[in-house]
């Protein structure tokens, strides 16, 4: 990991994100973050969270854990109305964002762009994918890390790791042959401890979470869960 | 005006858009606000600002003055990753947001379903459009407000007021004859009280401003100058 | 009807809409869209079809019944690569497009280029809705017909005229106070001659349909059975 | 070059992309076409056309010369309404199709998506792309030839070849590392033989042109010139 990262983050990362889930917007985002920073504060894991763009700066400027935007738009400053100027969430505190999520996915060329200037901002990149070959593309345009994600598992519980291992395994031998720096991540269903240890022994260095932890009964559980299977 | 918008705001309006620009990015966001702020309390000017996603808020928490958002989208909440959910900017301090921007164009069904949510979270909607026949199908969608703007002179300096009268003319007389209750402002190239003032006598309400209030050498100065010539 | 459609379709209509089903894709279109012409010799109930980009020359070619396409984009002659240029489905022979389907929704100000550069070469634009409020903001527009579609029930056999007959008679209440020139059509489900009368019985002048044509076992018995409802 | 190309295309190549100009729409496109083939015939330049999706049967139909679509949609046959159907161009006589061309910009899990049912389909894919690294992106996702045009200067007869040389030479380097297989045509610009010839010079193997050939006083003869500077 490249010391612009790994001055940031260290591994391995859980990254919840938000969603536009009522249980983590406004004042919900603030105390779920707490708990994130509970978790990483009394665990040492690195848990990072990513509130929805009105809630950056709150949540950044309450917590001591990395905190991410959802997107960013490939813009400089000027006449953008209702887009994501990289500057205006590093100026809230935000240290990286994640692109091209399957919720909010990106053209190609506008990927580039976003990681251009991203990186002209010193924000992390985090270009999720959904499946190894993306994942491969994305890595060509050297991103800080990689999220690969298949789509059709989002939500449902049923953990990539042990329902689609070959994607996430193949997305690590694929991406370290053209990008040995990338950090590569997984996500999809992933809501127990054992899958996120799952996905480390895969080859991954953490997870992308989000109903697993924002929707869990008891999000401080779940995360200690999650930080026992993963430190051991 | 119906008594959910005349509780918020009040006629004549001008509507500061600050679009993506650096100088109205963070605490720039919140300086401008400030000035917007004490023209409005020392004038009486209905002074309304749109400040980014991000910035909302922090200016929603420190001024008086009513605070829109650049953007919502039609969605509520649950998995939409970098959307902006419209119950977020709600709990952030907006009272209404800007739709349809013609720098983030919306599909006609989305326009739809952005202002039955608005209506849902008790958001004051202002639609764009670039007009009069798109200003009036707009308008069938009982929106609070309409914004015509032709996008071929915003930016420009070359005030719509004088450039194209009939486009906000026409505005006026067609979409009155569909909803009475609407709100209609103008914009493009508005830089002069004299074009806000013009843009009254043409029938509208108020006005939709960006770089001629954000790019002004003194935004206090020229902010002055709209509410002299819009009050009088 | 105006004397500029009057002279092309005659209601009530049945307007086929191919989509991208192999069953009318290539020489399927060409057999599919000769059946549909001898219905409509048969019975003189007026058949339309709208096969894909690609089969529009050779269809119009073939059949003497109307011809539309399923989609134009709202461009002028020049550098749009992958668009579809009115003029150039105008030459291969169709008269006239949909516009807005719930599988191909356009942008507001998008709706209005469409209609424009459908006017400018002398095409007829059937406007897609998803409800009546649309439905009014889309005949605002000043297309030639509008076919409102409930999208949740498209392509499930639960005809709309049964599910939601007050989306039908709003939208034709509501339309017709705004533009008495424009023909309704409806669509969505239907796939019975009698869920067709229904339609015409609620105000509309015709069906827009897909599945239950194209995927019929009979679509030429499916046909007869729709104009012996729509015509007696 | 594999196989599966090499039996339909040969190397140097140029790529007669007919945009939406009139001057390429309908009639024109095949009088258009038959001037490709002329001079393929004459000088055994390998000449390919990119008509319209509604020109494609007809001239498919009528010249010798290879057909390409100018875009294609990442979808199976279903409810797709206004898409473009790989199996309808394909039965159109079509043996390949541009992607991701600058006016036709697509997400990135749709370029793996339009590659995947291209393969599917016997379809030749060119994957348009800005500049290097996105080259290499595109490259990783398995397309048969990757077009890489700067969008600054399509369309202004500044030649991409002497403008920007390293960005050809910088994608030739990148993507061979990649993906040995795949060809690399460059594009922008190139009105002249010379152009042609320097973006050979350059490490690619042919070009992608529009208004150079579309738009010139004699097609016939610019591509004569052509011929002579890239065979010689």
């Amino acid at each position: 990991m490249p010391a612009s990262i790994s001055s940031k983050v260290r591994t391995p990362i859980v990254l919840v994100n938000f969603k536009t889930y009522l249980e983590s917007t406004g004042e919900n985002a603030l105390r779920l973050a707490k708990v994130c920073e509970k978790v990483s504060l009394e665990t040492k894991l690195c848990v990072c969270v990513a509130p929805q763009f009105v809630d950056i700066a709150r949540v950044a400027g309450e917590v001591s854990i990395p905190v991410f935007s959802q997107h960013i738009d490939p813009v400089s400053a000027g006449s953008f109305t209702g887009h994501v100027l990289p500057e205006s969430i590093k100026e809230a505190g935000a240290i990286g964002t994640l692109v091209n999520h399957s919720e909010r996915r990106l053209k190609l060329a506008d990927i580039d762009g976003v990681i251009t200037r991203a990186h002209e901002t010193n924000l992390i990149t985090v270009v999720c994918s959904n499946n190894a070959l993306v994942s491969v593309a994305a890595a060509s345009l050297k991103p800080d890390m990689i999220a690969v994600e298949p789509p059709e598992l989002i939500g449902t519980g049923i953990p990539v790791s042990k329902a689609k291992p070959e994607v996430v395994s193949g997305t690590v031998d694929l991406v370290k042959r053209v990008n040995r720096d990338v950090v590569i991540l997984c996500g999809a269903g992933i809501t127990r401890g054992e899958d996120a240890a799952a996905a480390l022994r895969l080859g991954t260095e953490g997870v992308l979470v989000a109903s697993g932890i924002v929707k869990a009964k008891d999000p401080y559980a779940a995360l200690i869960e999650f930080a026992e299977a993963m430190l051991k």
